[in-house]
This record gives C-alpha cells, sequence and structure tokens, in this order.
C-alpha cells in the first residue's frame, strides 16, 4: 500500500481539456484559480488520441496539458485512458470487443467496452500505462493514478470461456470437484471435460426476469461472477503493477461505484493503494442511502480515509428526470463525504462537453463558460472553506462499536436464489439496520466476512444466507468472547458454492442463535404478519421464518397465520455472549428498537442527539477530534452539543449544553476541545 | 393402450439418489416407510451420468439404486433421462442445442434443451430408453416408464426448417397447396420453392408484444406450433417404440401439464398409455382452476383414471413469492385430484436437492433430512390415509352430462389472431362456464374435437373460432338429435388454416344458431356493455356482436351504444335441439344461470347442494359410486348429504338428508350404499 | 411536380383482387358501382406473383384485372408493388434482408422487409417499375404511381454500414470534420479509417430504455437516422425515376404516415409529386390529434392539397382493442381530411381478405359479401353525397396567419437526448400549440424550418431544441420585420450535429429573446411548478428553466422552488417584432391565452366562434371559399354563422347571424357567397 501525500482535502476533477482549443486551456486556468481548484484528472479517455496506430504514439496535447496545470499550480490524478479502446484496435482486433449475455458480439462503441481476457486489451493498455509513468510520473505534481475508469460490465466470449475453464481449474482442481461445487447431479449437468463449460448467460442456464437475472444453477452463475470480477481485476492489476514497475512512490488507484453489484470490491480494495469512488445519489432515494454506500466504500478499505472522486457539482444526465442540485445541496454533500470518511471533495466534471451523451451532465464551467453561474458561485464558495480548513481533517478514522456485515458473494447468492421470493435484496435489508444506525448517531463499519470483530459491542448479519468457509466460526468465537450477534430471516443456508449445509437451517450457525428454522413462508407485498417486542406491534414482511426454539428464548411471537406463537425473535446465550435471531425481514423500527436496547446494554453511547433528519458523524486523526454535524433537511434545525468544541468552518466556540442552529442543508465540524 | 397396474392409490414421487451419498440412501428407504411411500419416479435426469460418452454407459449406480428400491418394496416409475442431454453431447454435437425465437443458437445448459430435430438426439434417446428396458425391464416393480420429463421448449434452428418442409410436403403436397393454406397472395408471399419456407420466429413473421406472440401470418404460425408439438411427440414416440419393442406389457407415459400452451396434449394423449401430470396451482389463483387443469387432463385421456405425477408437498421455487402450502392443503389438493380422476398422488420431491434451482422446491425430507416436519408428517399421514383406501377408488370415472369443447388449434388460433382484442384468451372464455358448472356441483367433460356428443345433454363450445373438418356437421348432427348446444362471440370465423370462411360469421355454424353476425366490437377493459336476461342484468364485456337473428329469437338485447336494442342472446330450434348463441364474453353468473335453465329443461341434476367453496364430483367403478365432498375454504362448511353412504376416510355412516361438517380444507369421500 | 388531374374527390382504395378467384371480381365491380367507388389502388403487393424468378414476369393476371378496373370506369392508383420483396429473392438474395438493431439478420417474412442498400433490391425494384410503366403507363385511367408502400423499418447491415460511410464522406469529406461533427474527443471515439465507422444501433452506441432509444453519441445516432431516411427515399426516388422516365405525366407518390419517426417527411415532400398519407388514428386519443397529423402532412407538401390515401371504413385490426368506427365517425373523419386539404377519401380496403393479419381489418365489402351492411351502406351514402359535391372542393388552400414549427431532426434530436428528462416529446409540445389554435378556430400552417415565415403574424417554436445552420437569421428578420414569435424551454442548445452552442442559452437565440438560461431543472411528474399570467394561475410542469432576461420584460414569474420570483414567462421587442419565451412545458390553456394575446394584437380573427368540440376549417380555390363546420362530438351542436353561405352537402341557404344545428358527427360545408 502506497500512501497519498496531500495537505489539504483536495478540490477540483475530471478535467477534458482534449475537448477545446487551446484558448479555452487559458481561460479554464483563470476560473480554477476563482474556484479555489487545487487537483484535476486528467485523461481519462484520451487512448484513441494518445495511440493513433498499434506502433504509435503521440504524446504532444497532454505534454502540453500536463505542462499547463503545473504551471498552474494545480495537482494531477493521471488516468490511464484505458476505460475505452480506440476504434481502430476494434476494428483491426476485434477480440477487444465484448459479447452480451445473448451472445450477441458487440462492434464499436461506448465504453467500458473491452473484453476483460483480450489479448490485445492486456496487451496494450498496461503498455500504456507504462508509457505515461514513464513519460509523466517525474512531474511532481501526480498525486495518484487513477487506472481505467469505474470498471464494470461483463463479456462472455469465447476468450473468457477459455479464461474461466483456466480460472476454475485453479480453484477447483479436477474437474469431479467442479461437479461436485456445482451439485451438477442435478439435471445432469455431469461434466467430463473442462471445454464442456461454457460461460453462465441467457444461452445456457440464466434468463431475465423482471429485470433480474435468474439461473437454473446458482453454483455456475456465482462462479462466472467471481471470475468475471477477477478477470477486471486483473486487467487493474496489470496496469498497476506497469506503473509501480516505474514510480513505486505514487499510490494507484481506480474509482469504485459504492454498492457496485458486478464487482466483488472487498476483494479489489486489498490491490489498490487507497479507495477512490464516484457518489451519484439517485433522485428521490432517501438520504441515508448515500451516507450508506460512504460506509460500505470506507469499510472495504478497512477503514481508512477515501478520496471521493466524482460528484456532480449539480445535475446528472442520466436520471429518468434529471433535477438540479438545490442551493447548498452540493456542499452538504461534500461535508456528508467528508463526515464518513472522505480526504478529498472532487467532481464529474469541471467543464461540460458541447457533445455526445454527458453534455448535460453538471459541470463548475457551464456552457455558458461563466464564473457567476449559481454552480460556480457554490463550488467557488466551498473551495475556499476547504482552503481554510487544511488538513485539519484529513485522514481521520471513525472508531466505532457496531460493524454490519456485508459479501458480495452472499449479494450474488441471495440475488440469484430460485425462492423463497423474487423481492429478496440484500441490499435493503442492510439498509435498514444501517439507516436505525445513522438516526441513532451511532458510528458503524460495515465490514466483510474477513475482519475481525472482537472490537465491536455488537455485530449485525442481515440475511447472511452464505456462509464461507469457517466464518460460522469466526461469528461463534465472536459471541462466545461476549459479543452480540443479530441475524435475521434466510441466514446460514448455504457454503461458499450455495450449496445448502443440510441438517437444518440456519446450518453451522444453528447452535449459535439456538434455533431451528424449520420452513420459510415467503409473503406478498400486500400480505404482512406482525408481533410485538416490548410492548410495541412491529410488521413482519416478505419471509417469515417457522422456528423452533433450541436453547434460545423467544422474545416475540407471530401473531397470525399457521405460526402464529411461534417465535419471531429469539435470543440465545453463548459463552459470555448474545445471539438474537429476528425470523422475518423487520424495519427500521425494530432495528432501531432492539439496537437501542443491545447497545444500551453494552453501554455504546450516541455521539449525541439531534433532531431527525440531522445527522452525527466522528473522525479522528493525530490533530484530535471533530464530530460534523449535518442537517438533510432543508429546514432550520436546532441541536444542543453534548461536548465543547469549535466549529471549524464559523470559528464559533461552544460549551457543552450550548444549542447551535443549522440552517436547512447546513453544516457543522465541531472540533472538540 | 397397455394399462397400468395397481392396487392400491400410488403414493411417492421423484426421487434422485445420485445426487446423494449412499449412506442417505438407506435413511431414505427407513424415512419412505415412515411416510408409507410405496413409489418412487427414478432416474429422471441421469443422462450425463449414466452414459459418460458415445460408446460407454455405466448403469452401476442405477443397478443399485433399482435394487435397492425393489428390496424395500418400493414401485418404481422409470423415467429414461432424456429430458436434459449431457454436456458432452452439447459440446460434441451441437446440433442438440436448440435455437431460439430470436435466433439465438443455445449453448449447454438447463433442461428441456434439445432439439427436437436433431438427429444426434433421435439417435440416442431412444437408444438409451430401449437399453433401460432391457436392463431393467425385468425388475417386476416398473409400473410405468416415465419418456423423458414435463415435455415442451421449441427450436427454430436449420434441421427444424428442414424437418418443417417435410412436414408441410406430408401435410399439404404441393407449394401450390402451400400457399393456397397460407394466403400467401396477402403481402407478396407466394412460395415457389420448399426451401423458401423458414420457421416462423422473430425473424420472419413474429413478434413479441406485451408478451405474447403476434404474428404477420396466422397459417404460418399456427402450422408451426402444430409442426413442433408434432416434432416432440415423434421424439416421445421414438422413445415408446423402442421401449414397447422390449417390455410391451410395462405401460409408457410421459408427465403433462395441464393447460400447457406449447403441445397439443390432444394429439399427445392418443399415443400415451394413459395421462399423467404435474399440477402446480399459482399463488393467488382461484381455487377452481386447478379443477379445470383436472379436468381437461382427463378429457384429453378420454375420461379415463389418470395419475398425479408431481405436485409440490409444500413450497414451489419459481413462484414470485413462494409461499408455503398451508396445513391441510396439500391434502386437500390431493383428494381433489382423485375427486377429479387420478390414481395417483405423487410429488416432485422425495428429498430435497442441495444445489441448483429446485433446492428450496418442497419435499418430503427437507434439508433437515428429519420425520418430525410438518410437511412429513402431514404426508405421512395421508399416505397412511391412502394406505388404508387401498383399490376402492381406482380406476373411476364419470359419467358426465355436460360437455365443454376445448380444442389446442382453436387455442392457437385464437391467441395469434391480429384483432380483434389483444385481450381475447380462449382458456379464460372456457374457465367462466367450467366455474359455473363446478359452483353448481354438475359433473363435466373437458373434450376436444374429436369426441362423440350425443351423450351430453348440453355441449359448451366457448369462443370456437376455429371449425376443423366437418365439425359443424358434428354439432348440427348432435342439435338436430335434441342436443343443446351454446356457443360465444368470436365463434365459427375460420376453417383449420386460420382462413375465414366467407359468407358472415359464425360461418359454417351459422344456420345452426339461426344468427348473422354482421360487425365485432371490442371494448377497452374500462367499458361494459350490458343486457338482461330472466329479469337479471348482466354485463357484456370485451367483445359484443352485432347481430342480426336468421330464425333464431333473441333472449336479450344490448342495452347501450350503437347496437343498443339487437340481440345479446339467441336461441334456435334445430331439428330436435336447441342452439343457443352468446354474443358477448360473459361473466360467470350468465354462465350459470344459462346452464342452470339449460341443465333443468334437459332434467340434469347437480349431485347434490354445497355451500359456496364446498365441490362435490363423482366417481364410479365396478366396486361402486364414491362422491368427493371437499372444502375449499378455510373455515369450517356444513352440508346435507341427499344420498346413503359411509365416508371412506373416517367409516362414518350417513343416511340420506344428514348434515355433516367439514373442517376447512376437509374432505369426505361418500361410498354411496 | 408533375401535378394530378382529377374532376372530383376520388372515392375507393386498396383492392387486391389477386387473393379472389375471377367470379369474385365481377360481384366486386357490381358492388363498387352500388357505393359510388370511383379509384381503386391496385398492385400493392403482387411482386411475388409478377416476377416469379429472376428472369421471368409474369403480368396476366394484372392486365385482366386492369383491363376489368377500365371497362368499369374506374381509375387506378397503380402500386409498383416493391414493398414486399420475395420468398425466392430472400432465398437466393439474402443481401435484401435486413438486419435489426441487435444485429440479428432477419429470414423472410413480413414485408417492409428489404434492406435500403441491398444491390439486389435496388436493381430489381426500380426495374419492377420501369416494367409496369411501360406496361400499363398508356392506359388512360392511372391517376396516380403508388411507388412502395408505407416506406419505413431501418436496416443496420455491412451494405448498409458501407453506404453510411459514403454518405459521411459526401457529407463532411473528411474523417476529420466527422469527429469534430460527432465530437469523438469525447470517450476516446476519434476514427482514423472510415472503415472503422459502424451503424449506430444495440451493438454499438445505443440502447433501448423504456421504450425508447437512448444512445451515447447523439451526432452518430442522428446521422444514422438522417442516413437512413436518406436511403429510404433513395428507393423511392429510384422507382420515381424509372417510371418518369417511361411516363412523365403521370404523377408519382407513396403514402406517408403522418406524424413518423423514421422518416424526415419534410425532405421526402421535396420528392414527391404530391403528398398522400394512410390516416389510422388510435382509439382513445384527443380529436384534435389526427387533424394535427393533417396538418402536418399538408405543411410538408407546403400547403398543397394532398390524398387521403387510406383510412379504415370500420375497424383497424392491430390497435389493443380494435373498437368500431361509431356510426357516422368514418363520413366525419372523412370530411375532416378534406377540411385540412384532402382532394381524396380513400380506404384499406375495399374487400377483406380471407387469411393473414388484415382479415379483421375494416372493408369495404365484409367476409359475408354483403351490400347491405353498415360499413357499406355508410359508405355507399358518403360516395353517393361526393358525387354530388363534383370538383367544388378540389385544390382548395388554407390561408394561415400563424405557424408552427415542426423540423424531424429536431424531433430525432429532443428524442435521443441524454437530459433534461426522459419524458421529453417534442410532438406533445407541438400538439398542445395546436390544439389551442384549433379550439381558437384559427387557422395553422405547421411548417419546417425552410419555409418562409413572413406571411404569418405569429409563429410558435415548441421546444426548437436544435437550430440548423442560420435558422436563428430566419426568426431574427422574422421578428426584426414585425412578427412575432414564441419559444418554449429546451430551445436553441445546438446546431445541426446536436453540439451545443457554447456561450449560454438559447444559443443563437439569446438575442432574439432578450433571455439567458442558466440552468434547466426537470420535474418529475409528481412535481408541478406554477405562474400566473394575466391574473390566471398556469402549471408549469416538465421542465423549468432558471432565466435570467437580458432586455426582456418577464410577464409571469415562477412561484415557488429556488428559483421562485424568476421568470416564467417573458417578452422582448425586437424592431418591429416580439419574442415571447416560456420557461417551461405550457399547458393548453396557457397556450391559447398567450395565443390570443397575441393574435389579438395582430389582428388575426378566427374563423368563426364554436362550441367545444366543433371545429371550423376553411378552404379556399378558385371556385371560392368554403368554412367546413365539424362536430366532433356525439350530442347535437348549435352554432351561429358569421357569414352568409349555403351548405354545400344539404343545398340550406344561411344568412350571416343565422343558427344552424349540427347531429352528433355532423358536417356542413358553407360555400361562402
Amino acid at each position: 500500500m502506497v500512501p497519498y501525500r496531500i495537505s489539504k482535502v483536495l478540490f477540483g476533477g475530471d478535467y477534458n481539456p482534449e475537448q477545446w482549443p487551446r484558448e479555452v486551456w487559458h481561460e479554464d486556468m483563470r476560473l480554477f484559480k476563482l474556484a479555489h481548484v487545487d487537483t484535476v484528472t486528467l485523461n481519462v479517455f484520451s487512448w484513441a488520441r494518445i495511440q493513433p496506430s498499434e506502433d504509435t504514439y503521440d504524446f504532444a496535447d497532454l505534454d502540453e496539458i500536463m505542462n499547463l496545470v503545473r504551471e498552474n499550480g494545480l495537482n494531477v490524478c493521471l488516468a490511464t485512458s484505458t476505460a475505452a479502446h480506440s476504434a481502430w484496435m476494434a476494428h483491426r482486433h476485434p477480440d477487444v470487443l465484448r459479447v452480451g449475455q445473448d451472445g450477441m458480439k458487440r462492434s464499436f462503441g461506448a465504453r467500458h467496452n473491452s473484453c476483460p481476457n483480450s489479448p490485445t486489451y492486456r496487451h496494450y493498455a498496461p503498455l500504456l500505462a507504462k508509457k505515461l509513468a514513464e513519460r509523466y510520473g517525474d512531474m511532481g505534481n501526480i498525486v495518484a493514478w487513477h487506472v481505467s475508469n469505474e470498471y464494470g460490465g461483463l463479456c462472455y466470449c469465447e476468450n473468457c470461456a477459455a479464461a474461466f475453464r483456466v480460472w476454475l481449474r485453479k480453484r477447483y482442481g479436477t474437474i469431479d470437484a467442479v461437479n461436485r461445487a456445482w451439485n451438477t447431479s442435478f439435471w445432469g449437468h455431469t461434466f467430463y471435460d473442462w471445454e464442456e463449460i461454457v460461460p453462465a448467460d441467457f444461452r445456457s442456464e440464466e434468463w431475465s426476469m423482471g429485470g433480474r437475472v435468474r439461473t437454473n444453477f446458482q453454483g455456475i452463475s456465482l462462479d462466472y461472477r467471481r471470475f468475471m470480477s477477477d478477470s477486471l481485476l486483473e486487467c487493474f492489476c496489470l496496469e498497476r503493477d506497469a506503473i509501480r514497475a516505474v514510480t513505486p512512490d505514487i499510490p494507484v488507484t481506480t474509482n469504485m461505484m459504492g454498492l457496485y453489484y458486478e464487482l466483488d470490491y472487498g476483494k479489489w480494495a486489498k490491490e489498490m493503494d487507497f479507495i477512490a469512488w464516484d457518489s451519484y445519489p439517485s433522485y428521490g432515494e432517501p438520504a441515508n442511502f448515500n451516507i450508506l454506500r460512504h460506509d460500505v466504500m470506507r469499510g472495504v478499505g478497512g477503514g481508512k480515509a477515501f478520496w471521493l472522486m466524482e460528484q456532480t457539482p449539480s445535475v446528472s444526465n442520466w436520471h429518468q428526470y434529471c433535477a438540479l442540485k438545490r442551493p447548498g445541496v452540493m456542499r452538504r454533500l461534500s461535508y456528508e463525504a467528508m463526515a464518513r470518511g472522505a480526504d478529498t471533495v472532487m467532481f464529474f466534471q469541471m467543464r461540460r462537453s458541447i457533445g455526445a451523451c454527458e453534455k448535460y451532465h453538471g459541470a463548475l464551467i457551464d456552457h455558458a463558460g461563466r464564473s457567476d453561474t449559481r454552480v460556480f458561485r457554490e463550488m467557488a464558495a466551498l473551495g475556499e472553506e476547504l482552503d481554510k480548513l487544511g488538513d485539519v481533517t484529513l485522514g481521520g478514522t471513525t472508531d466505532a462499536r457496531v460493524a454490519l456485515i456485508f459479501d458480495w458473494d452472499n449479494w450474488w447468492a441471495t440475488s440469484l436464489s430460485a425462492g423463497p421470493s423474487a423481492d429478496i435484496d440484500a441490499v435493503s435489508e442492510l439498509a435498514r439496520w444501517h439507516a436505525a444506525l445513522l438516526d441513532m448517531n451511532v458510528p458503524v463499519d460495515v465490514v466483510g466476512v474477513d475482519a475481525p470483530l472482537d472490537k465491536y459491542a455488537a455485530v449485525v448479519a442481515p440475511m447472511l444466507y452464505m456462509v464461507k468457509g469457517d466464518y460460522d466460526e469466526t461469528l461463534r468465537g465472536y459471541v462466545r468472547r461476549g459479543g452480540t450477534l443479530i441475524a435475521t430471516s434466510f441466514s446460514g443456508y448455504v457454503q461458499e458454492n450455495d450449496l445448502v449445509m443440510p441438517g437444518g437451517y440456519p446450518g453451522s450457525l444453528r447452535d449459535i442463535f439456538g434455533v431451528w428454522v424449520e420452513e420459510i413462508d415467503a409473503l406478498p407485498p400486500d400480505r404482512v404478519n406482525g408481533f410485538v417486542y416490548n410492548g410495541v406491534r412491529y410488521p413482519a414482511r416478505l419471509l417469515c421464518d417457522v422456528v423452533h426454539t433450541e436453547g434460545a428464548k423467544a422474545l416475540a411471537h407471530f401473531e397470525t397465520d399457521f405460526y402464529a406463537g411461534m417465535p419471531a425473535l429469539t435470543c440465545n446465550d453463548l459463552g459470555e455472549g448474545h445471539a438474537y435471531y429476528v425470523a422475518t425481514c423487520p424495519d427500521e423500527a425494530l432495528c432501531a428498537a432492539l439496537l437501542g436496547d443491545v447497545l444500551k446494554a453494552a453501554g455504546v453511547a450516541p455521539i449525541m442527539d439531534t433532531p431527525r433528519g440531522v445527522i452525527a458523524s466522528v473522525r479522528e486523526n493525530e490533530r484530535g477530534r471533530i464530530v460534523y454535524i449535518i442537517n438533510q433537511t432543508d429546514g432550520e434545525q436546532s441541536v444542543t452539543l453534548p461536548f465543547a468544541g469549535r466549529d471549524l468552518l464559523t470559528g464559533t466556540a461552544y460549551a457543552a449544553g450550548d444549542a447551535a442552529a443549522l440552517a436547512g442543508n447546513g453544516v457543522m465540524l465541531i472540533h472538540i476541545d
């Protein structure tokens, strides 16, 4: 891991001068200064320009750009341009073209268009990265390498099929082991030769239903997803290694996309020098959902600070309805990122292009080219504010006492499951627990199944359907040593190949929770069961388990249907700890109630109390502890500070017990005395 | 027709020991005994295991399994395993792979994956069937051969195109005859050479709209469906004949799927020794709809008893929301099957697999592997009950006085029609008449257009759009000789090639009903016309005919629109009989009212009166007459028995006029004194 | 332009005797006479019959038909049959087969099935046209040539790819110019060789979302649409030229389809001798929408009279619900067509075919073959009425003082735009202004961006997003010279390649309207802003601009959101004229209010006042001025005539100020004294 070296919150973002004549470049430099921009991400999509043919490279423009921005004192996040191959490459080397799930070979177009197992791509992409490192590595102002861009998209071509077989051979060793892993005795799928194996796609095992991929063989589809995530990761590593060989001291990253289904970011993070991600909350989604993405991104990076690589200054262009970010919202979202771990506030994009699909995506510099637009003024004000903040927030981490478990394999497995309900969504199950913690102002880590747990007072593993390897041992040990573990319906069913662990659900977790789940009932959206916990009634939706306690005590019981009176919520004492089982998909209120009780018992206090819609987060570095108080609502809100400190943005000092008012979308960064 | 020989209602189902280690097999034998299982369906998906290569067969496992189940006194329904070809076959002989409607060649995967005109498949499938017959035909405990599994799915490959041309040549003789049959002078489609003909698919004449296939040429699409149904049927016959040559005394069947669109089961039934089918009612569908499927299945088999080959003990895995069958429902549905003609109660599956898409489908033995689950206990109780019943119900038939006409060609033709309404659904039209009869407890046969009609007091032919051959003569003769015939809107339009019979609708049926339908008006779902019949108002939906009587008398008249005052319901006297024409798509209430009047006039009495939700059915064999009274509701219901008899399940004797209570989902089998 | 020569409103339509035996032909002649049919469109889909092979032509049937109809005094609109190639051609020359957007090669089937760049098609189609012209050109009764039929549908094959490159080379000259036009520096799309360019389809830049095509590169997709429209137009021209060389005095046309997205009818119209179109209003669409189509069709033809080539006598067959045209509706729609410019009233079809997808499409002669059907009687009555009218209405034009601008390029560009809203629909924006004018009984021209404007008192250019060439100069000059121009949100963004004109929206129109649009906010359907104009509140939906006036005065201001108080409606005085900018997508009420004020100021009076649902139109020829008053409602309506005249249909004379009653769907043709 090569650390990044910065002395303030970086402010700037994607800049594409290659789309503009030179006179505009100089105007841009002037405008950047006005806006307090200090960092630009360059060269994201210039492969075709830099390499006009197999044997020719032309760096003249990029040289000029690099010199210009250095002369203007700007840091550079230098991209490798490999997120879109060139038209000549597609024409001369069709192996770079992807094949879709339906078997259709793509022609030239779009971006993220290369087959990750294309020999051509794997030859030319790292070669370009190496050339860029050699040419610009010594410029002195490169703060990070930005490999490719928003990796994603899958391929189903013959090259991928062949690489899949190699991947399988490496993972399983023998074809017999593959047959066992995939349970191929079902439906007569026994393979005798590696060559008989084909990609999992719409030509073989999969189909689309209601926009969701379904499969006949979960094991095959799961492994193909793993293989594809690994294939793309290999492409990243090839470029990273080519760069590292030249500039070992400059960190290398790529920009992730939060809760992105196709890539196992938990695995990717281990290969990146630091985490960077692009934050594009959708219009109308709950305000907490983007916080969840921040926490997931911080979590895959092991809790370290990350970069906000992209957000839009105002409007996105691909939404159904591209609503403007209202005044103050861009600033508020920027501080939200910082509150959850960001060390940079960067944007797509510095200047709006005039043609193609992103020309109506927000930018610092609009088509009008003026510095007096609302968006420019808001950004310049934020830039100035961040200038003043200096390095005080940098590198801060959050010491959470609660963990949420989130695992890409489990996400894939639950989404691919044939039954019990097509509405199963592991992220929704995660999000409700997260929302409850956010509303309580309790810091939380979202971690994978490789994270140590002993530091946490409570661990919630919502819908942990797949228990890989000996993760049951991890959980069992955690509880035995005094931890509190919470699980929910549809947990503990399968091992890592999506094979059921026979003997009764929740499989290897059964003794931990002291329950046996005999049956699982799927409820259509218009049917709700319910239960009473601590005097309050909560709904039970989507899934309801028919549970028998085996040592656990029942804390609540289903109200209706043939399993009325059977446990809806149980607690098992194991060693020094406790294991709660929620036998349904709980609503946020139940999550909050149960977490409230658990955390109270464990002595975990919230950062502070806030009105609904105001969230408090905390980060700490060697320079101290900062509480970020953010008003996600449009109206003014008042908070009472339980600690003394100074607002870094206004300089106002507060004593413990003081009240403070936050305007709509207002922010305070209280540096604790 | 080789009859099956059984001495009790078979109880058991699909069993896949090849997915399990041997120690589990012995545990299964123990559990089967506990559950009163007497029959297992084996070898449904083992082709890849049994035939590891072109020249090698390995029956070792199957030998062991067959011996084990025989030693344990179990009957075997022995499947031929050809419903899924092997991966090696797909790899080495790509002609077995299907091509989709969109022209996409499939790769290896799924099941029901073979091109029915693949030379490879047609070689190896019957060969395997023959080898199985030779090897196991003498075991003594094979009660039936189970060829392939749930035949279905279509192919559009070059081999199918070639076979289609052969099929057409056989059907039409000359290319000119094809041109006439398809009316190819429309849109310049004249064919001059057989080779110019291509499959009807999304590359040629068809497209999908709202999930429904539309076509430019009904005649072509219709013939391609016929050809495909025939192609798959040929595959069945090839295996059947290979088996029959070895074991002429063991009956051969395959498992049908009720109202399955793609196969003309009326034609298939003629090639099967007996009917078997898989019953999977959907969550939330009306309770009567599955009874309709039973009646259709009994009907294609000429009224003989059939096998319930599969149902789920509790849950299916492929529904949107996989709700559990509530306590008592599995038993109730089992007796419903028997009430409508089943001689077996068999299930998919005996033991849940641990991997792939059916691992969350219900089973006798759950992943827990226990005999004390709710599902196991319910099944064991039913097994015990059926043991006690012995042979008393076997082979019983139902002497119905009412027939409903249902014909696959007509279903296809109406579904493919361009106009008058995209909501036309021949099955819905059938289902309302059937529901009315079911509510009245009047036994009904659902028969094809080859069935003799004279035994029926009334015949309803809902939406008989296509009148094939001289079926008008059949209907005319039936009425003339005293029958009562009821038809509805969109009847009598076309002959067997979907060519309109000119001269005025309903074509060749016009004199029978004594009406001329001048126009047909399609109503959007939010528009309803209406009419009054016998003092009660009924709605007219979907289609309304503009009708002129030509000898018939009008019994009701439309209320509104420009055809207000014109006939909505007519009756024509023809010879000794009567022909009713309903000039719209009637609701169930009109069906009930009209049938009530017609049956009263014909002296057809219901089996008995029951409260709504309780249905009475009757079967009779040489051992007597049994009335099945089934409470489809969750609440207790009371019935008054109009006959004396003894409940076979409880032994209770009843005198005529006695009241009896049925618990929710309760069942009585009254053996009439 | 070769003018057509007719002496009455032609009455008749598509006739396909080739589908019938000869005895039917003679019956048809008898029935045509009864119905007053004077014109038949022949030979629309007979290519396969006429040309049975590459070297053989067989005109025997057509000779006989042509002679028959001439003997019976019928005019012929003679089609060239090239809208569907033959099966043998598809089989022997696969280059005639189209390739779909998804890359799937079609097989034989359907119609409009030929690749427009197929060498085979381009050879044989004009050759057939030439042969037809040579053979029948002298018959004397051919009133027009009808080339192909309803041109449409696109192709994405290799031949089209190659032709696209030729088209681009012709348009742009160099590959560098292409790169600039498409802004290929975005996403690294630089092309170095023409061969690298591929069609814009689902394999390259496009995908489908919610039934709408989306693209990554608007410039590429736009040019591919232009190229495809041009390719099909070339096919038309090839046939037209082949015909003209033989029969220079017979006009050549093809039947258009109103607001048909795929073809730039504005460009097509310039190649046609006169406009003909097929009018099929959808069930449930507002009555004014079909009038809009008439006006668009008259507009592309430069305001000249056009032919109504097809409408259905009663029912269409392809709608979801094929409702009958109620009594009087067919007649009313026929006069609506005449009121807006039609010189013919022609139908699809004369006789219903018995097979394939149009057998349930309405016809003069139904399957019953009778002359006493409702439809036959209504048509015969109309035929008789038109006979009596004679030539009095022919050639009449409408002198409109208001123009609406509609441009296909703009339609394509707005529909392809990525942002600001997926609900953008240029036709809806047009339709509301048109509806307002129609309700006011103010004649309107719908014209393209090549039309001179000075004759108009007011010009409305709704959502004129794309400003091609120097069209800003046209608009500026028009206003300066005293015109009134109205524009709406999302105008003036891009030049002809969909490249944004930098400097601030609305680009080159900015000085005309005296406003700068800083931002554009997209509103989801459930959000509405509003503003008050002249004391009345109007809603603002879909898009709201953040507008700064630069010389204009604000007439209304937004009510809510952060741009509350900013202008929602402005007026700029420029030279002698005025330019209004509506900073949102207005509803019809605002259109009416603003137009009312503008027209009042300009002294433009409506034709007359009518109750809602009654529309007045006017046409004038050398024989006088006729006001068409049409009751689009089912109920009786009363109008007061502001002029003296005589109803051409009844002969009744009216003095100015007289009241007249119109029955439901009733029509008056007042010949002004």
